[in-house]
């Protein structure tokens, strides 16, 4: 080891690296060109021995070309990650975009075996098209126990509620994924279920003792490391009673004590990403990765900077702050995680994306999941179908292409107003009317809102009064229906406001085809698959 | 001839439709699935002898596959066209989006050689970027002369005013398309101009006489037809002095007598979609289809009903309505317009889309069509960023990426309200004072206005009352900046409402490097590339 060069010390530290790079081929395609990495910047840095991408942006078919483009830019084989915890369709367009896990979590309360089931379907579909896509890895299942519903990050991206729901799907998942031959990723490690503000803003602290963790939080983990998952990413967290000054992305207690030590977990230790102000705006890029490393960490995921990073780890190795152990112990495992995805060449014609067996579980898990209140038909024959959705731009979309929310309802003859943050306030200083309905339009209220607590939002959609708002239409009798796409917690609190006759459905999923089997079952004259925009 | 089997009619009959399909792999990521086929029916059409396509929605790097998907089905070379009239980055994300061509139209007045120059490298770029697409086939120039502003469905996307400007540029573009080896299409024969009525919709009606026709309209189709165009479409208008039954697109006497005897045109005459309501309600598919051959075109593009034309054609030919002369011409003109684009075999690996040179070329059309007035820069350093747009949800859209018109005024402290037809109405009931304020937000307002008059509006946008929302924002003191990014009518209609020392610019274009260009130049600390999203 003490042979090495400068040069092959900065290789290898490069290959610990993850950065992050849009989907799309073109630089002038990137959505956020802040943090992802230029064409000439990740052609240098994969040359120079950067091991990982992370993407997100771009379709399916794009993301095909963009892996075997990045991994001809780089010498060595790489790991090509995104975080498609929801199927690969949740990042990438035209792949199959699958129901939130938790919605599998509820199920699990019913009918424990099936959820299984499912759940290891969800995980072998999502492996297969992310290797159809030339990704390797998954960062995916969500351990964190999602027991706080106004957890503004995790909420429906966790599998269970509990403990024993989390781990048991988890671990289902994993199985999926490994089946599939992708790598997969337990996080947020220790547990990130358990907060209500959002570490991509701030760093939360989580006053939990180790007794509690091993009681809540730990379990998943547990399962997940028993399924043979092959990362752990770490949270963004502070947890005073395990290290009250590093949070555990940096802390030793945390990555070796508790996850190597305590759990036995043998496999990558992976930070989430480094750029998240919860860290990098209080040790800065290249320090940040240093501690990371040495808590315990394997693979640095989107530093800030990666220039700085790498110089700073070899000056740590360098003078001896870290031991040149422990970077060929972190090779090592890296090597040990990518022999088990496999060498199958990349694929000379580019293979279909979804097979007709996918597409066939997108629709199972919407229908399985799905709730309809036991009421009439919406009967009004003109009115306004009012769209609440989180934003209006982004080009992953539950409203983007021939959109059954939009097109179902104008077929009935009802137009579309769409309420979202970029647009117009619907508000009016009235809390017992709260909408200004005098912008909105005339008649009956079909009113869709999709919902579902995401990230990077603080507590912006909680605060809007929907309650008061199904109140001021149902006592002017404009209320024809209502459906909520996304969050149990919104849908279990409106519930009871609405009167047993009223048309009113729930969807965990957002996507067309969540919006076509609920519509199909509100609407009148919709119930056949003519003109079905699914397949 | 007379030896041709049913079976032989049928496939030859086919070759001569072109049906559309949408750009993407997936049917599920279909925009529009009335009108694109499922990709069963496409790959039955393509495989019984339907010899067109024509495509619509996805990236340019979707297309890539598409394409060559849709080869494979077929056993024959087929036509694989684009409306891509400004740029394959116009309907195909990640190519080249180019400024409206009205825009070379303006700048011919001061300074036609350069205008022609920048035109022949528009039509270079876009036949370059459609091989790279797999497309062999423009459906431009555009040779209507637009000589009425309020025309709903050429305006922006016309060469020119006059028939000199539209006749020169129209060349120069199809000039380009030759160079770069795809098919050109001059459109709409006999010039769609001069309607106020949007053929999409509706019937319009002309009364030109044939005199009138040879003045103002008839010359940009005779410059490209002598630049070598080698395909001309037909337009859906009614020219009673030229026949006073059939719309142009049906008529013996537009098509036959003026475009094949009087132009002597050789090349292979298309219908515009025979779909358009304007057709399609009046004729029904089969019949519409066999008119129209009747009537002198080779190719029949977007039948409402692909088999009920082909067999309306074939009982057309088997009855001697229509002469196999007739059939065995078109099938000629299309060989020969086939073999006009080069027999090169796809490209095993894909090329990328956009070179060094485009993008530049994308720059400087932007750069030497916009219009800054000479005032101080915006100096708010918060306030309201109010951006008027078409529609916020499809894929092609100016606002979609890392935009120019959302990003540089946010960081300069302005937050976005997006004003669009789907959204929450900005307007209340006062002429005096439309804009309902008290919905939109405080401080300063930046207007962003992204209106060009486009098709399938009908009059909608001209109906907001733009000019009393700036007087009512200059009466209080609140405007800070205004900037058209689109019609030239509109910021003709504007400019005289604006102070000299309000900070206000003109843009034909819509796309990212617009704003960009436009706003680095209103907002101050803004005027570095730093951050760019181009390049």
């Amino acid at each position: 080891m003490s042979s090495l060069t400068a040069e092959q010390l900065r290789r290898q530290v490069a290959t610990l690296l993850v950065v992050r790079a849009s989907g799309h081929l073109e630089d002038s395609q990137r959505r956020y060109p802040r943090w992802e990495l230029a064409n000439d910047q990740l052609q240098r840095l994969l040359n120079d021995g950067v091991g990982g991408v992370i993407l997100l942006g771009g379709s399916a078919v794009e993301l095909q070309q963009r892996t075997q483009q990045l991994q001809r830019w780089s010498p060595q084989p790489l790991l090509l990650c995104a975080d498609v915890e929801e199927g690969v369709g949740q990042r990438f367009e035209g792949a199959s975009w699958l129901v939130p896990p938790l919605a599998l979590g509820r199920l699990y309360q019913s009918d424990p075996v099936q959820a299984i089931s499912l759940t290891e379907r969800y995980g072998r579909c999502t492996a297969d098209q992310a290797r159809r896509c030339g990704l390797n890895w998954v960062l995916g299942p969500v351990c964190d126990v999602n027991n706080n519903p106004d957890n503004p990050v995790i909420n429906v991206r966790a599998w269970g509620e509990d403990p024993s729901t989390a781990g048991a799907l988890a671990s289902a998942f994993q199985r999926g994924l490994a089946e599939g031959g992708v790598i997969g990723c337990a996080k947020h490690f220790p547990g990130h279920g358990d907060t209500s503000s959002d570490s991509h803003l701030d760093l939360p602290v989580i006053h939990h003792t180790l007794e509690r963790l091993e009681r809540v939080e730990l379990p998943p983990f547990q399962a997940a490391i028993a399924a043979g998952v092959d990362s752990v990413m770490t949270a963004h967290l502070l947890l005073p009673e395990l290290d009250p000054q590093r949070p555990a992305t940096l802390s030793t207690a945390v990555l070796t004590k508790l996850l190597r030590e305590t759990l036995d977990f043998k496999g990558l230790v992976v930070t989430d990403a480094l750029v998240m102000d919860a860290i990098a705006a209080r040790y800065g890029a290249a320090e940040a990765a240093v501690l990371a490393f040495e808590a315990g960490a394997d693979l640095i995921l989107m530093p800030g900077d990666a220039d700085a990073a790498i110089d700073a780890l070899c000056s740590a190795f360098g003078e001896g702050r870290l031991p040149l152990s422990r970077l060929d112990q972190s090779l090592q495992r890296r090597h040990q995680a990518l022999a088990r995805t496999g060498s199958a060449p990349p694929p000379s014609a580019f293979p279909a994306i979804v097979t007709p067996e996918e597409h066939q579980l997108e629709r199972e898990l919407v229908r399985r999941t799905l709730e309809i209140n036991p009421a009439p038909k919406i009967s009004a024959s003109t009115g306004l179908n009012l769209v609440r959705v989180d934003s209006v731009l982004p080009s992953c979309h539950p409203l983007h292409g021939a959109a059954p929310a939009l097109t179902l309802p104008a077929a009935q003859g009802f137009s579309t107003v769409l309420i979202h943050g970029q647009g117009v306030s619907p508000w009016q200083a009235n809390p017992e009317a709260p909408l200004a309905l005098e912008q909105l339009g005339h008649g009956p209220v079909l009113l869709q809102l999709f919902l579902r607590g995401n990230p990077f939002r603080g507590t912006q959609d909680s605060r809007e009064p929907w309650p008061a708002a199904i109140q001021q239409l149902l006592d002017i009798n404009r209320l024809a229906g209502v459906v909520v796409y996304g969050s149990p917690y919104l849908w279990d609190s409106l519930q009871p406001l609405l009167p047993e006759t009223l048309p009113a459905a729930y969807s965990p999923g957002q996507m067309p085809e969540a919006q076509h089997q609920v519509l199909t079952q509100l609407l009148p004259g919709t119930g056949t698959r003519a003109g079905a925009f699914t397949d």
